[in-house]
C-alpha cells in the first residue's frame, strides 16, 4: 500500500482532534457532558474497558458511521484485539447489518491494515 | 410482576419458533443458508460465542429492533453474562445510539427481569 | 391457523382506512399532496405498476416496517406476483438488510399466508 | 373514539413510569447521567424548551420509534403547540423521511387526538 | 482555516445546483413534484419557515446526512438563527441520535464556521 | 463532463476489486460464504437476476449507500435497464425514503450518467 493511502488515517485523526477541540471551545455544557459520557463508557468497570471497545466497533458498523469505525478500530488495535478476533467482530456486524455493511466492512479492513502498517513503520524507524 | 407480563416472553419465543418453522417449510435455499450463516456466526471460534451474543445484543439495541433484542438477553443469560455485565452493554448501546434507545432499553430490562423471574419459578418448582 | 390470528390483517386495514381518513380531514395541503406522490408512485409508467410495488415491497423490507410490509404485500398480491417471486423478493431484502430483518421477514410471511387464506376463505364462501 | 383506544395513552404513560423506575433502580452511573442529559436538553437556554419539544418530536418521527412520538406529543401539546403548528412539523417530518413514516404520523395524529380528548374529558368532569 | 477547506462548502453547492438542474432536465413528474413539496415544506405556514428551517436541520442530523446538514445549516443561519442557539438544536440531535451522530456534529460545526467566515470575507471586500 | 469527474467510477471499481480480494485473502469462512450468498441473491431464479438488481438497487437508496447504488446502477445498466426504467425505480426510493435520500439521488443519477459515457466513449474508439 502507498504511503499515500496510510495517510488516510493521519487526516482523520488530525481532523477529529481538531474538530473536537473547535467544539470543546464552544463551550456547551450538554455537548461537554455528553462527550464525557462517551468516553467513561467505555472505561473499565463490570465490564473491561477492551470487551467494551469490541461493542463500540460493532455497533459504529451496523450503523454504517465510517469515522465512528476508524475511531473504535484502532480503540481495539490498542486495547489488544488480534486481527482474527477483529475480523470475528466484523463477521457479526456483517450478518445483523447485511450486505448494505459491506462497503464499511472494506473500509474496516483498510483502516485495520494501514494501522498496523504504521506500527511496523514506527517499529522499523526506531 | 404479573404472570399476564411474565408470558410476553413465552409468546415471543412461541411465535419465533412456529414462524421459523413455517420459514423453513418454504424451503428457499439463500434463506436457510442465511439462517445458517446466521446461527454460525455465533459460535466459538477466534471469539468465543459468548462474547458474540453480547456483540449481537448491542447491535439489535443500536438498530433498535425489540424481538432482536429478546432473542440476545436470553441468548446472553444461557452464555452466562450477569445482570450488572448486561447493564454495562446497555449502557454503551444507549451512548451510541442516543435516546431513541431508550424505549429499547426498557424492553431490554424488562425481559431480562422476566427471563431471571422464569428461572426462579422453575427452581421453586423444583 | 386459528381464526384470531387472520383478523390481524382485518384490524390493519380498518386502521389504516379510519387513520387515513383523519388525515385527510385535517386537510394539510402538504400532507395531500404527499399522499398523492405516493398513490403515483405506483401507478403504471415506463416501469409496470407491478413491478413497482416489489420495489416498495423491499424497501419497506430493509427499513424494517412492518406496516408498511403489510400494505406492499397485499398489494403484491393483487397485482399478480406469486408466493415463489416474492420468496424471492423476502431474500433479496434479507441479504441487503441483515438478519436483523428476520423479524420482518417472519411478519411478511405470515401477512402473505394470512392472505392466501382469507382469499381461499372467501372462495369456500362463494 | 372509544374508551378503549383512549387508554393506549395511558398505559403507555404506566410503562414508561414502571420502566423508568425500575432503571433507576439499576443504578448505573451512566444510564442514570444519560437520562439527566436528556432532561436536560429540553430546558430552556438559548432556545426555549417549547421549540426543543417540537425538534425532539420530529427527530422521533424521522427516526420511526412510535414510543418517543408518544412523549414528544405529549411534552409539544404540554408546551402550548397547537394543532396546526403540530401539523406542520409532522409534514416536514413526512417530507424529509418519506412514506416509510406514513405510519408514525397515523400514530402521531391518533396520540394527538386522544391527548385532545383526555383534556376534554377532565375539563367535563370538573 | 485555510482557503482550501472553505472551498468544501463551495463545491457542494455548486454540486448541489449542477445535479438538481440535470435531475430537473430528466423531467420525471414524481421527482420534480417531490422537490416542489420539499421546497414548500419549509414556506411560512401555521409555524414559520424559519422554525421549520430548524426542525429540517435537527432531522438531517439524526438520519445522519451531512449534504442534508450542509444545507441547512446555511438555510438556518439566513434565516437567522444564531451560533449559540444552533448549538442549543445540535444539542438536541446529539442527545437524540447519540455519539453515532458526534462525526456529523463535527461537520456541523465546521460547516457553520465556514459559512460565518465566507461572510465576513464578503464584508471584507466590500 | 470532465475526465476527472468519469475516474470516480473506475476509482471506486478498483477500490472495490482491491479491498474484495483482500478481504477473501482473509480467509473467513463466515465472510465467504456471506458474499456468495450475497452473489448468488441476484442470479435468475423465480424472478430474473434482472428484476433482482432492480430491487437491490432501491434497498441500496433508500439505506443511503452511495458505494452499494453505484454497484446497482452498474448491475442495472448491464442488465438491460434502460434510464427511463431507472428513474421510475429512483422515484419509488425517493418516495418510500424522503428528502433525506436526495443527495443519493443525485449520486446515482451521476452514476448512471458517467457510465453511460463511458460505454459512448468506448464505441467511439472502436
Amino acid at each position: 500500500m502507498s504511503t499515500t493511502q496510510s495517510t488516510r488515517l493521519d487526516e482523520f485523526q488530525a481532523y477529529r482532534a481538531r474538530m473536537n477541540d473547535r467544539i470543546s471551545q464552544i463551550d456547551h455544557l450538554g455537548i461537554k457532558r455528553f462527550f464525557n459520557l462517551d468516553t467513561n463508557a467505555y472505561h473499565d468497570a463490570a465490564l473491561p474497558g477492551k470487551t467494551k471497545e469490541l461493542l463500540g466497533l460493532v455497533a459504529s458498523m451496523v450503523l454504517r458511521c465510517n469515522d465512528c469505525i476508524d475511531y473504535h478500530v484502532l480503540q481495539c488495535v490498542d486495547a489488544g484485539w488480534s486481527d482474527a478476533e477483529l475480523y470475528e467482530a466484523f463477521n457479526v456486524a456483517l450478518v445483523v447489518g447485511g450486505s448494505i455493511v459491506i462497503p464499511h466492512l472494506r473500509h474496516a479492513v483498510e483502516t485495520l491494515d494501514l494501522y498496523r502498517l504504521n506500527h511496523l513503520k514506527e517499529l522499523a524507524v526506531e
